[in-house]
């Protein structure tokens, strides 16, 4: 159940487009994979930085979730993911110890992989998600 | 001077004796390091997470800059770091292109290493730290 890694730090942006180019110019970082997923909302573009990942956010409208958190907070960071072998494992130690889960059952994100988001009232007011990753 | 790797995720929390506690108990995590920082005003912790780290960070006064974050926002991803292997280079090649830094020079950060900050309105309204981290 144990996380191994940092999957992606996620990053709400207004334009993904200048967000891409200016972490190419400032540290340059080359863009992976570039994303609409249409049921979260967004359009994302994966940036690799090691063996962990950049996650920038677009929204797709402003009453989504992440067009919700630009108009509240401004551009920022939004999340943070951790890579976790069995996530079905991960999710039933969370709610065995009563942790506050906003997906108590994965379902599929970016990269097809099976995802879920844990509440962000559970820990140090970050809202983290957890991402099954396999022999990658 | 490309980073080449997230060396840490830092979130501002209230009480580092319960995230630390938090963190083990939802995630199996362990406190690598634990250190008092009296010219940025935190106490810090660092939990490893597969080549990454999670730093907490606990005001020592309200009105440090981490204890200002904490009463503005509440608890929370606060910056991510990039580890460069020459943070003098890194810093060159920012200001060459214009980039607002907050430390134009590096000063020493925790666990000894030579560090700087980029001002957060430089990219994605995110606050960046540059880790000057030799063969680690």
């Amino acid at each position: 159940m144990l996380p191994y890694n940092i999957h992606h730090v996620a990053i709400a942006v207004s334009d993904l487009d200048a967000a891409i180019d200016a972490f190419a110019t400032q540290y340059g970082f080359e863009i992976l994979s570039r994303e609409r997923i249409e049921e979260q909302g967004v359009e994302e573009a994966m940036i690799a930085v090691g063996g962990s990942h950049i996650q920038l956010l677009e929204p797709l409208e402003p009453m989504s979730p992440v067009g919700r958190f630009l108009s509240r907070n401004g551009e920022g960071m939004h999340h943070i993911a951790f890579a976790v072998a069995d996530i079905e494992a991960a999710l039933e130690h969370l709610e065995t110890i009563g942790v506050r889960l906003i997906d108590s059952a994965p379902r599929i994100g970016g990269g097809g992989h099976r995802i879920a988001f844990v509440h962000p009232t559970a820990l140090a007011g970050t809202l983290f998600e957890l991402v099954e990753v396999g022999n990658e």
